[in-house]
C-alpha cells in the first residue's frame, strides 16, 4: 500500500498549476526547477530530456520533492515527496499530452537525437494545508 | 564581487510571486515549501520559525535552491541557488512587512515563544529565462 491522494491534492495536480520540483545535485545540494505535470492515478508524471541536469541528478538519486500551489490561490499547496522512475517509453507522447494541457496545442516537433523521459513520481509522503 | 540579479529577476522577486524553496533534509533528500519572500539588494529575504523542518534543515546545511516564476506568466522564472544566513533580529518585522507586500494588511500577533527568523540568501548561481 502507497500513499494516496486526498481530494484536494487531486484537484491541484489535475489543474494547470505549476509545480517545482527539486533534485539532488551531485554535491548533495538542491537544484529546483518549474514543470509541466499531471496526475496519473496516485502518481505524478512529467517529462524531461536525457542528460539534462534534473535527468542526471534523478538517475543519481531518485529522491524529489515537488511543491505545487493553486495558480488562483497559491495559500492552496502541497508538498510531495517521493522516489522516481524513468523511461524513455511514452516520453514524446506525454510532452505532447502536456502541451495540450496547458497550452491547448502540440508540443513542437524534436530533433530524433532529444531523447525525451517520461519521470513517474510514487509519493512517499505528503505535506501541507491540501494533503 | 558576489553573483547580481539582472532586471529580469529583479521583477520577479519584486513581485506578488510565490517563489518555492527546497532545503536538504538530514537524509539527504529535498524539502520544498512555497514562501513569502522579497528582494534585499542582491539578496532574498524571507522569515521562518525556529524550530521548523526548514529551518532546522537551513541550520544543518545552509544551501538551497529557489524557483520562482512570474504569477500571470509562469513561463518567465529563474532558479536561484545560493547559502543562507539566519538571524533572530528582524524576523518578526519582516513578517510584518511581507504581510503588507502579498495581502496589503499587518500579519496576525504570533505568541512571544515563537521565534521569528529572518533568513538572508546570498546567490551563487542564477540560471532560468529571466537570469
Amino acid at each position: 500500500m502507497g500513499v494516496t491522494f486526498n481530494d484536494a491534492t487531486k484537484k491541484l495536480l489535475d489543474g494547470n498549476n505549476f509545480p517545482v520540483l527539486a533534485t539532488i545535485n551531485a554535491d548533495g545540494s538542491a537544484q529546483t526547477s518549474v514543470l509541466w505535470a499531471k496526475r496519473d492515478g496516485d502518481t505524478v508524471i512529467f517529462a524531461t530530456v536525457r542528460g539534462r541536469l534534473k535527468e542526471r541528478n534523478m538517475a543519481r538519486d531518485p529522491r524529489v520533492s515537488v511543491t505545487v500551489f493553486d495558480q488562483e490561490n497559491p495559500y492552496d499547496y502541497v508538498e510531495i515527496r517521493g522516489t522516481v522512475e524513468m523511461t524513455d517509453e511514452g516520453g514524446r507522447e506525454l510532452i505532447n499530452e502536456l502541451s495540450h494541457k496547458y497550452l491547448g496545442k502540440d508540443y513542437p516537433d524534436e530533433p530524433a537525437e532529444v531523447v525525451r523521459v517520461l519521470v513517474r513520481i510514487t509519493p512517499t509522503k505528503i505535506t501541507g494545508n491540501a494533503a
